[in-house]
């Protein structure tokens, strides 16, 4: 610990602080640490590795948003594959703030967890190499790392957007909008990508009014329905790049004039087969992310050392009739 | 400490790890540790309460269920109110089990929570005084604590049932069935007491055929509402008792074969006014819940020690159409 405070120029305090994840400690500063740590291969001392062991064995599991239901079966599945190792869960979420996933990441492993599962809000997660170096075994959830190497599980993103939309195409749809994520989110690209090697495939041009990424709060994904669905090329039918995204379009939709929309949602949702029409998805497995993530992250903590895996599941498309219509006209 | 380990008739090792919320020490060992510290009114030494301070402020939020939507807004609004406070929230799940709330809360305590917002599995929290005593703040959410006292912030479970059973009487019904949670669940008798009593003043008898108290598991819900809605004197209306019990009578009542059946659930849910019919609910605001809650616990944290609260929010009647069909008969 003193060669890192003397190569970052700070004292040992400072340094404590960065390793433990306390606050008080400017970016800068935190930067010139982690770069020493690095630097030297800085580990944690063995009286820590031996309190971690002391006590109830705990993994943690960063989500990105508490209210998105997507999370509730990963978030269980996560919670049962710990408990049948007698590990406790402990949950927390970065509201998809870098920052924010960060300092969770950073407060849990202050607080000895064995073991992180992370949905990444980030790209960059150097920040995470001297907790790697100190035994901490991580694993990424939905979305790959930056920087750094990890076990990785995924859904097929691309693969799901592209059928999904192959599958309106094959109904007689030639003009398709697609409503995604912001553009920073690796997986709302993947699909927008999908989906317009879709459109390709088919021969059909995209008009870049039918396609919008953004924040998938209900204001903006309604003007955006309400804006594809009129004007002089509207769509005969959407593509919703996610379960919050589709919810809001079927109530966009359930309120507009007009000739039926078809429709196809990423990620199944509660009572879609209800709906009138019920909604056609191709559904990701979140119980299965979950589990697999888990059982991966268990995995290394056994420890096994083997290369990082990059797992990706496939998706289910589940026709149920709102993407089985055809277009009106 | 030593008094306690010479009072409790075991070594020092044991009461750290009592205190500490580790494992290895057999139910009645432990019985015998908290008591010690009980009488002796052990409090945790100053480094630990030092170290406490020195890192980043945070709670922990204990629920039952992670896979329960309900919880989805009760979490956010907790984590808003924490992050507005410049603390981190922890999340965790007792999946029902009062051992597991205990091992989860004592695994925080250890981990250095500030406070704690628990929805209780179990009926005995006298485990949580020596934490209490050594500063950590509680409150209880949706159903209030077993022997200890502390601030409560609950919905008004009673009253909600009895005004959504008197909607359904209103309507014209003589027979309404009722489905709630398991009988230890304080949410879940109340809410029974609620629908007894609005039949009763009513003048109506229950038939027991008509209740049924048990796990929400879509197998039991779907095969009880079979049962009341068949036989000699079926039910025309059902009051559902939560959201999760209500999402499969919904189902239950889409592939029923008759005549329209009058449904009310407990609690709101995400498509409820997009459903034929929609359905009709009274409404906690879980929102409003975790917010109150967490508010309360940063009053706590703030040093305010006035005597323990209980707050009890209103429901609210949402009318939207299958509460209001009129008996088949």
């Amino acid at each position: 610990m003193k060669d890192v405070a003397a190569r970052a120029g700070v004292g040992l305090k400072t340094v404590s602080r960065v390793v433990n994840g306390e606050q008080g400690v400017s970016v800068d500063t935190e930067h010139r640490v982690r770069e020493a740590i690095t630097a030297l291969g800085f580990r944690r001392n063995d009286s820590a590795r031996t309190l971690r062991k002391g006590r109830t064995a705990s993994i943690g599991l960063v989500l990105e948003d508490l209210a998105d239901p997507f999370y509730a079966p990963l978030s269980r599945a996560v919670e049962e594959v710990a408990r049948a190792h007698g590990a406790l869960l402990i949950n927390g979420s970065s509201a998809e703030s870098p920052e924010r996933e960060q300092e969770l990441v950073l407060a849990l492993c202050a607080r000895r967890v064995d073991g992180l599962v992370i949905i990444p809000a980030g790209d960059d997660h150097r920040y995470l190499t001297p907790e790697i170096d100190a035994g901490v075994a991580v694993t990424f959830v939905d979305r790959a790392p930056g920087l750094i190497e990890a076990d990785v599980v995924r859904s097929d993103s691309y693969g799901g957007a592209r059928e999904g939309t192959a599958h309106l195409l094959a109904h007689g749809h030639r003009r398709v909008g697609f409503l995604g994520d912001q553009p920073h989110i690796q997986t709302a690209t993947e699909r927008l990508r999908g989906y317009r090697d879709a459109m390709a495939e088919s021969g059909l041009p995209v008009d870049p009014a039918w396609t919008s990424l953004g924040p998938t709060d209900p204001e903006r994904i309604s003007a955006e329905t309400r804006r594809m669905l009129t004007g002089p090329r509207p769509v005969t039918a959407l593509f919703a790049g996610n379960n919050r995204t589709t919810v809001t379009v079927v109530r966009e939709l359930a309120a507009h004039q007009g000739p039926p929309v078809a429709l196809m949602g990423f990620d199944d949702f509660e009572l879609a087969e209800l709906l009138t029409p019920p909604v056609s998805v191709v559904a990701q497995d979140p119980a299965q992310l979950g589990r697999t993530a888990a059982e991966l992250l268990f995995r290394r903590l056994d420890g096994v050392t083997e290369p990082p895996r990059q797992l990706t599941l496939p998706i289910r498309l589940v026709a149920r009739g709102s993407g089985e219509l055809h277009p009106y006209e």
